[in-house]
């Protein structure tokens, strides 16, 4: 089958030949027809994961048949019991088995859930990794409820859109920050009720007269400015954390916590029950994903070096023949 | 009637005359038997209060009669509607209030709860405004359960020993930090797993030696330890933050707090429900609260010197003739 295979640290994925792969136990094969990135695509490429070997078919997220039906991919494996967490063998598709940017992947049969009906195989393939993420964050930990302020941080990026996507439906009051004018614009025209660029000075004090204060923040950098959304959460409000792009926190107040009665909920991924849970809410709401662009998976480097530069809004999707 | 009145800002408290409180709108005069000293009656001696005017009669904590029966005093007042969070006009008894460092206070009838009756008033004294915060951090923010496993960082304060006393009566594995070997032997006396010295090399790696690692961790400091906590923080476990003594932490990881989906939970004092359930959960298991020493109210500037110098162990509480 043909397949873009990263084959050393560093250099963009080739697109060739590869051996499809064998089904083990309990598993089933999916033929692709839609694949999208995330940024564990890149990590990969930059050979930032223990154990990591080349060459290898990255890519977590995936729509296509398996047996006669339409379906797409949960991208996780192995969540184990506790809905609180994973399990130490916990998996995600695409390392260290081969993922989803190929004509075909094999995955255990709980992987595969019905597509939404209402969703292109391209949109579907936007879903998983980044919806699921978003959904467990912003509901499951969070419990982000109707006619609540909602902050979420760094719009743009998968995980962010879509929790901008499933508040708004869900009844929330959203406002954004992102570091481009335009995106905000974007955003805005979705429906969102306001935004700041975290460029500008005072961004956290511009937010607070805009929105008065968040009862929910969701937020994937960290870093400096984390200190800030401790400043514009109401009292009692919940911080939730999927990611870290900007690094530790260097001051971190615990009297803004505790007197606050702050709670800072961090997830990743999400439990099987978390999957269904936002695919039913996908179907319910008929939400579309937002797709920035499409390539051909023999185009798939470019589509690599267009996540590389950070000007995507919404999901790259690479298009399966 | 008599009473500890602070007159100036970093002087101790004096003995003196001091006008009987006047009852306004639905408040009820307690003559107190007991009192006991919080840090917060230190932070008011020195002037750490917004709004702080002397001369001012400190004391949150106080057990005595009203209106013909024992009773012990819920501290806050004002706390809202919502169990989440504090309102804007919560007070707790002490500032800017006269407080119970005298023979009589004015209080709330709301505030007014039996005493239980297997305690002394001493006792009693000793229970309310570090209970009510132990209860609500350990219990209702942190849900701590049976079987799970334990750690409080500062054992000594007052806040501390309740959280390892309710929690040992509530089946959980406790174990401890201190900075004073001897009342860490005094914990494990008290039923407590194990302890280590937090000036000590190295403590973080003998506790996850000795513990494995901590479903819940309840932390009143905050600084550069805290980072510590995360690394030994089981996957899905919840660190309950109550004050942050030690300032802000210099190296947050929001890494640790995603990947290993930690809920980190802060808790200040506690709604009226929380001392209600505080009080049932004390009556329950007929807990007995951990008196360090019991000065006479005219005494009471030694009372304040010896919680300044930090070598209680429990409460240290003032007798009212």
């Amino acid at each position: 089958m043909k397949a873009l295979v990263l084959t050393e640290k560093n250099s963009l994925p080739q697109f060739m030949e590869r051996e499809e792969p064998a089904l083990e136990h309990e598993m089933v094969l999916v033929k692709l027809k839609a694949a999208s990135l995330n940024h564990r695509d890149i990590w990969i490429m930059r050979g930032q994961y223990a154990g990591l070997r080349y060459p290898i078919v990255p890519g977590s997220d995936g729509a296509g048949i398996c047996e006669g039906r339409e379906v797409v991919i949960q991208p996780g494996s192995g969540w184990g019991q506790d809905e609180r967490f994973q399990a130490g063998g916990y998996q995600i598709l695409g390392l260290p088995q081969d993922g989803t940017f190929a004509e075909a992947v094999a995955v255990n049969r709980s992987q595969v859930y019905p597509k939404p009906p209402h969703l292109s195989m391209a949109e579907a393939a936007a879903l998983p990794l980044a919806g699921l993420t978003a959904y467990r964050v912003l509901f499951s930990r969070c419990k982000a409820q109707l006619g609540e302020k909602l902050l979420v941080t760094g719009t743009g990026g998968g995980v962010a859109l879509f929790c901008v996507q499933f508040a708004l439906h869900a009844g929330l009051e959203v406002y954004v920050t992102s570091g481009d004018d335009a995106k905000i614009e974007k955003v805005k025209a979705m429906g969102a009720h306001g935004g700041v660029n975290y460029k500008s000075d005072s961004w956290e004090a511009a937010l607070k007269q805009m929105a008065g204060g968040f009862d929910v923040i969701i937020d994937g950098a960290g870093g400096a400015a984390f200190s800030n959304l401790l400043k514009i959460a109401n009292p009692g409000a919940r911080i939730g954390i999927y990611g870290g792009t900007g690094g530790a926190v260097p001051n971190f107040s615990p009297q803004a916590v505790f007197w606050k009665q702050l709670s800072i909920l961090g997830a990743t991924m999400g439990s099987d029950k978390d999957f269904a849970s936002m695919l039913d809410f996908v179907n319910q709401h008929k939400i579309v994903p937002i797709v920035d662009s499409v390539f051909e998976l023999a185009d798939g480097a470019n589509a690599f070096e267009r996540m590389q530069k950070g000007l995507q809004f919404g999901k790259i999707v690479l298009r399966i023949a």
